[in-house]
């Protein structure tokens, strides 16, 4: 079950951005697999996709149409990512386009179009065509809850936020969605995050404050290490609102802190959702030379098998965190600077146990459900945190079952 | 149970070194847990170390030592590692290698430590102290074999292996001993290996045999990616033969080559014996740019926690292996070129699922316990294989269960 999470309540609408879900019958439950999203004439969009070179067919044609013009309209599938598909997965990505911008009397290039779930299969153009020609047709401001379902795969909860924020006496909107359970399931693809707001911003301020915002939320969560063929992250600002943002003032900092909450909420959503996850950890590393060294040496810890297992067994096994942080590539690391901390608990210092620590102090904080490990470096200011899971056997039972 | 790996029945003496092996209690079972190799003088001496920044006590000492003389003999205790132990740690390493020395009228420094097990425990020096006075007692030219048990932690069996090559009409033996479960439990840590040979050379071309033998089978190896505070490979020639054996010659170019099967034998006996293995898997990485582009694709993939639950599965979930390859961080890789083999299975080629590929092919190749992928990458001639396992619900067994 996820950590400390359940399904949002209150999903607030966004001024000029209307929601469609449905279900064409690409999930074999019945359940919704079909999202439209549909934007005001003047909205802006800033994006980031997936590193991995083996990028699915809709990324490829989603960033081909993001060159071109402002996107007015998205197109979400779930249940097949139309990855490893060649040709066909491209044509299949243009035509489920062309199909969007006909029905919404747009340019193809203003649609784009994302995918998520099993790798390598065609998409059922049939059922996409009819599920397409239905969209418009129950297009609200309203259904972001149910495009929050209509995304996911093999999500155990739908993950949404809102957050308001005045800015010179205007009421501002931004309200998200994600799915995924971690980047962890190629095959079962990808982490998709919609946000929208009623912000008037102009791309260039509007992409900076998203790669930022990114930084320090989606690119800071780890399952496993695994990132998908299919990964993306969309933000449209509709520009309803009077005042413009100005990048550097602050009224654009009160903005773009509302922006990185949302982003962090949704990305924290994702690993307290992670398969198999009893436990959500964060992991903070300090005092490091660079915030690069200090994200190297936080996800050494995150992907170590040996730290996963331990903290599943709630075992406070500091052997294990040292010798990650040891292995993770630092140049001229005097280890004797080195301070670990559980919580409040120093568990090393000096590089070696701390001479007051006791096994019952560890053993106390590892029983809780949400755990903060503290690395400090001892070579410089600069830090960094990433949140994770542990490794349990129902991660091992989820993806070696999943298919077969 | 390990996979294609039963305990060594001959392991053959090498000329000039002696062995000896007792239990002095640190192990809780009454197994052997200390071993002594004594070597007669003239006896040169290789050595490769943990790159891990928290090296264990005995780790720092035995390269002090190695600095000042050519060792005439190794200590090796299990089931306590000596690492994270701070002064103390260093203390008792010195001072156990002053009772050897003293009880083989050697000098301090001509005597290495060796400590594989638990992490942040001090040594048990009264028992160690009672060990040493016994060891010499019994010393053997013989008792390779015992020793390999003397020196196991979690493994299921012990691992040994014997070459001999006719050079010059004179028979030379390589005799080596391993242990570990994996560079995979860095509290249980350790890998450590000890190979002897009668081989007459010198020291600098001993080194770069070492070394590059090394390169090709225990630094191709992985089974979670967690090296340990302990690893250690030591290769001493006791310089018994008539021959002395020069660089860019046939006779060393033999020699060198026995000397790599004994490596990768013992390598892949640690694979074979990994901590929950039910598949020995090759993972080949061909047409690279670079050996180290090869090999960062081949661990990306031997990673993969979704690769690994897949052949613990015996699923052909050949999306999570190209995920991999995707995500492995190959500048300007153009994915077109890239070609996946399971055995002779093509499962991808031209960057997407092969046409005449069928899943009941993969399936076929997948139940093997044994089981070869081959990438081609479309980029060069260069090549990298390296072995691993699969990802079981053993493993997480084992390694959350192992303290609490």
């Amino acid at each position: 079950m996820p950590v400390g999470l359940s399904a949002p309540t209150i999903v607030l609408p966004v001024k000029g951005v209307k929601v469609a879900s449905t279900a064409c019958g690409i999930k074999k439950n019945g359940h919704d697999d079909l999202v439209l999203f549909y934007f005001d004439e003047g909205s802006v969009c800033a994006a980031t996709f997936t590193q991995n070179a083996f990028c699915a067919a809709p990324v490829t044609v989603a960033k081909e149409h993001l060159q071109r013009k402002s996107p007015r309209a998205f197109l979400i599938n779930a249940g097949n990512a139309n990855a490893g598909t060649g040709q066909l997965g491209l044509d299949d990505a243009r035509q489920s386009c062309q199909w969007v911008a006909a029905s919404l009397a747009c340019s193809t290039t203003e649609v784009l179009p994302f995918s998520t779930g099993v790798i390598g299969e065609p998409l059922a153009m049939d059922k996409l065509q009819l599920g397409i020609e239905h969209l418009p047709l129950v297009l609200h401001t309203d259904n972001w809850l149910k495009a929050a379902h209509g995304i996911m795969t093999t999500d155990i909860v739908a993950k949404a936020v809102s957050e308001q924020v005045e800015l010179n006496g205007e009421t501002i909107t931004l309200t998200g969605i994600t799915k995924g359970s971690g980047m962890i399931r190629p095959d079962m693809a990808t982490m998709l995050c919609f946000i929208a707001t009623d912000a008037s911003i102009a791309q260039p301020l509007l992409q900076q404050y998203l790669s930022r915002a990114i930084e320090n939320s989606f690119n800071s969560i780890t399952v496993d290490g695994d990132t998908s063929t299919n990964d993306a992250c969309l933000l449209v600002a509709s520009c309803k609102a009077k005042t413009t943002l100005i990048a550097e003032t602050k009224t654009a900092q009160t903005f773009y802190q509302a922006l990185e909450r949302v982003c962090t909420t949704l990305a924290q959503a994702i690993i307290r959702d992670g398969e198999g996850a009893t436990k959500f950890v964060s992991i903070e590393v300090a005092q490091a030379a660079s915030k690069i060294e200090a994200k190297t040496v936080a996800y050494t810890i995150a992907h170590s098998p040996l730290v996963k297992t331990a903290l599943f067994a709630s075992d406070p096994n500091w052997g294990r965190i040292l010798a990650a942080v040891g292995r993770s590539g630092i140049v001229d690391f005097d280890i004797t600077r080195v301070t670990i901390f559980l919580e409040d608990v120093c568990i090393v210092s000096g590089g070696s146990k701390d001479q007051h620590y006791t096994e019952a102090q560890g053993q106390q904080v590892m029983k809780q459900s949400e755990i903060t490990i503290r690395v400090e470096l001892g070579r410089g200011d600069l830090a960094a945190t990433i949140w994770t899971t542990d490794l349990s056997h129902e991660y091992v039972k989820i993806n070696s079952e999943y298919r077969s």
